[in-house]
């Protein structure tokens, strides 16, 4: 090639180059541009070899009828890049260390090769995806936020941005942002009987990382960890993805129930939701706890209290936790704004013993340099100014109530077919079916309708399997509940006639 | 004990129970919880032993000078806990469920326990913390982030506060908002060359999820992965939780620079930083990049390039990504709004091959659940109306210029003592040193006069350490630089004499 087929051809390949008047405004991709991109795929696909001399930028400009400043910078660009190469005197060059005539693999040979998922995250696709485990959709197109005082938000947090000071805008070490971490050691200490002082308390970007966190700090490749059976897919999926081994261990009405032989298994980390099992509701009782933490204590296991919903009790008094039981500094206890604020918040926090949170703190920051510091100090204030507090009266009673119509609504039609738990507390009922039932086949059934439940049934991992719909209630508006609960009611029915 | 001893002690336990109006506004326990209390802990100390027969709600609320109400509250919850049971006719006893009297287990028993760090989490505390590695600082007292139109930014927030869609309150599904994947895929497809669509792009909470990501999904516990050295920590701790074994790979100006030892190590993943080399700046060249590419691609291991600042390019043009030249699809490419927007903001993105894109979206829902809606579609809107690319130009001139400064103040005070690398870009500055200087002594030095610059030699792995400092300059105000500039270039001459 000499000077003038390269222009020529350029000239042909940069057709879409039209002077800059007539380009309309979707065409934004400048010509320097476009002209680096026809020279660079010509050096790759091997037009222009190795040593080929380019004619000059003054040249290309004429020929091409681009101003010298674009030809300049689209040289530049290449010889940046490694493309091309300028020998003063001599002119610019296509480097001779690019294979541009090397031939591309053929397909043939990429076949074999290894370019998927590790076993590891085969392993972790394998099991049901989240988004068809996930439990709070009933009428899934009617997802109601709207009790979330939006305006008090706003206005705390268009403070913190009109202030914008530097800190907020940074990464937050130490755990997190320091009146959120306050906040959160008097709540769960007045609210959960936490035994916890805010240097104890850590901000993460949700339960999952917090477990991840725990499982990396705490348990090794090929240690087991206890899961409730049925459980949380959320810990199983953290858990496996660091190749923690799980072992199910049998729920009942009293919580976690270890066989003889679960307790020759010295889990090194056990996951339980003990104020409200997850997802039968199930509350620990105190001889499990106790029982529980004396094991864990004992055997050197950590145990991970996940206390993501137990702020809803639509009749008593929250159940304390876990963690004000604990003699032995061997709970870590995990909460989430995610319930009681919205699911996207992404804010959680853990408290963990004194000895091992200067560790955590440092890996916090290690592994999920976190921010949001914005979001953090706008909750801090939200909680500080009680408006935290007012909004979960609010909220009780809102969800409470649509619990009540749920049941109300759901018992005469049912009947005897099926019982719904008694235990009026969360933000989804558990409808127990009889052994025989095929939950999988009446959730499937309720789908035709609209209607999101779960099967019970899927969330074991061991062989004895109870059967149940799962309903989240909590954000179907609540004049629409019943319309849909008889909806729901009159599918569980129909379907019983089929695969009961 | 009787009644009347119960009564007359809890009256003891509960001598900060003033009547109502004494009460100081401090004060928010309420006194059915005061009692809840006492009554556990002496159930639990073995005060009041399993059977015992509590007093009846009517005359413990007489005896207690309370009123019936917070008695029996705190009864229903003790009831609700385990701690008593009320059985009909008879009255109301501590369960004997309730091992009240068993001995505590001895602290020297518990000396022996492995309530501790796991070997995972003692490697990942083990290297230097983050917090000592992260580069940003040089004054570090005068972060500056009032570049960023906080204006603009609470405009569209606010805007998508007030309209209050439900998806924006919940988790986001499918890989992200997908405006804001759409704005990302075209900006890294024009901006960086990166052959992409919208559905390959994910959006994470930072890089480090991204790796962790890549890491869970694509590598086992045990497999090997390259990484640069120097290099990355937050790579680097990212791996090393998920049990990646990590291996240095020499790097010189022109990049990554295997050995042949190390071409015989068949990495499962590669990490590497080619625009611009963290930390030292090198920018890879395009023989190295189709060497590293046709290695990967021959020997199934997957690239993950980390593009986390090619943004800041003060002269000539951005560095096309390694993902654009990618024929095997083998490169997952890993970008950041944390330099161009402001840290804290918990924002970034991956792009990966069309092949494994629904594995990784649906391994993200179920270890991350991502949210943060609100800034996804303000950040959405932020890129498409074009106020991305102004804030861009505006922070490669401010950032330009503070770097300009910085190198022309400290030129000719550190003379020929050290040599400042020429190549215009990123946020810190790279000042190398002679072999034999001690850059951890000269960084402890700087560090005396409130400086913060890190040694060059803490980010090797490997034996071969290449002495200097890595100073941030990004976020020190204009004004400020040259005065602390020149405290820094004096720190380094004083020091040079001392540990040179």
């Amino acid at each position: 090639m000499n000077p003038l087929p390269i222009a020529e051809w350029l000239a042909a390949e940069l057709g879409p180059v039209a002077p800059k008047a007539h380009r309309s405004k979707r065409s934004a991709t400048p010509r320097y541009r476009l002209l680096y991109d026809a020279l660079r795929r010509a050096i790759l696909s091997g037009q222009l070899p190795a040593g080929e001399r380019l004619p000059s930028t003054r040249e290309l400009a004429l020929d091409l009828k681009l101003s010298r400043n674009t030809v300049v910078t689209a040289f530049d660009q290449l010889i940046a890049e490694g493309y091309i190469v300028t020998l003063t005197g001599s002119g610019t060059f296509v480097t001779d260390r690019v294979q541009g005539q090397r031939p591309p693999i053929p397909k043939s040979a990429l076949a074999g090769r290894r370019l998927t998922l590790s076993a590891r995250g085969e392993r972790l696709i394998a099991s049901d995806p989240a988004i068809t485990q996930e439990i709070q959709p009933f009428v899934p197109d009617l997802d109601d936020f709207s009790a979330f005082p939006v305006k008090i938000w706003q206005r705390l947090q268009n403070r913190h941005w009109r202030e914008a000071r530097s800190e907020l805008f940074d990464y937050g070490a130490g755990g997190g942002y320091r009146p959120l971490r306050e906040a959160i050691a008097r709540y769960v200490s007045l609210a959960r009987s936490v035994q916890v002082s805010p240097e104890q308390v850590l901000i993460t970007a949700g339960t999952q990382h917090s477990i991840l966190l725990c499982a990396g700090l705490l348990a090794n490749a090929g240690d087991t960890a206890w899961v409730e059976d049925p459980g949380y897919w959320g810990a199983r999926k953290a858990l496996g993805a660091t190749d923690v081994h799980l072992r199910p261990i049998a729920v009942d009405k009293e919580g976690l129930k270890p066989s003889l032989a679960d307790l020759e298994t010295r889990p090194r980390l056990i996951y339980v939701t003990p104020s409200h099992h997850y997802p039968t509701g199930a509350v620990m009782s105190l001889s499990r706890r106790q029982a529980l933490l004396d094991f864990a204590g004992q055997h050197g296991a950590w145990v991970l209290e996940d206390d993501y919903d137990s702020e809803f009790r639509y009749s008593g008094r929250p159940i304390s936790s876990l963690q004000g039981l604990d003699s032995h500094d061997c709970v870590i206890y995990l909460g989430t704004f995610s319930k009681t604020l919205f699911p996207g918040i992404k804010l959680a926090y853990m408290t963990v013993p004194p000895g091992i949170a200067e560790a955590f703190k440092s890996a916090l920051y290690d592994l999920q340099r976190p921010g949001q510091m914005m979001t953090q100090a706008t909750l801090a204030d939200f909680i500080a100014q009680g408006h935290f507090a007012t909004h979960m009266r609010k909220l009780r009673q809102i969800y409470g109530s649509r619990r009540e119509i749920l049941v109300k609504t759901l018992r005469p039609i049912i009947g005897s077919l099926a019982t719904i738990s008694r235990e009026a507390s969360g933000l989804h009922l558990l409808i127990e079916l009889p052994e025989s039932a095929n939950d999988i086949a009446l959730a499937a059934l309720a789908a035709t309708e609209g209607l999101v439940v779960r099967p019970l049934s899927t969330y074991y991992l061991g062989e004895h399997r109870r059967k149940g719909l799962l309903a989240g209630f909590a954000y179907v508006p609540t004049h629409e509940i019943a319309r849909h609960a008889r909806r729901l009611g009159e599918a569980i029915r129909r379907g019983m006639r089929s695969y009961g």
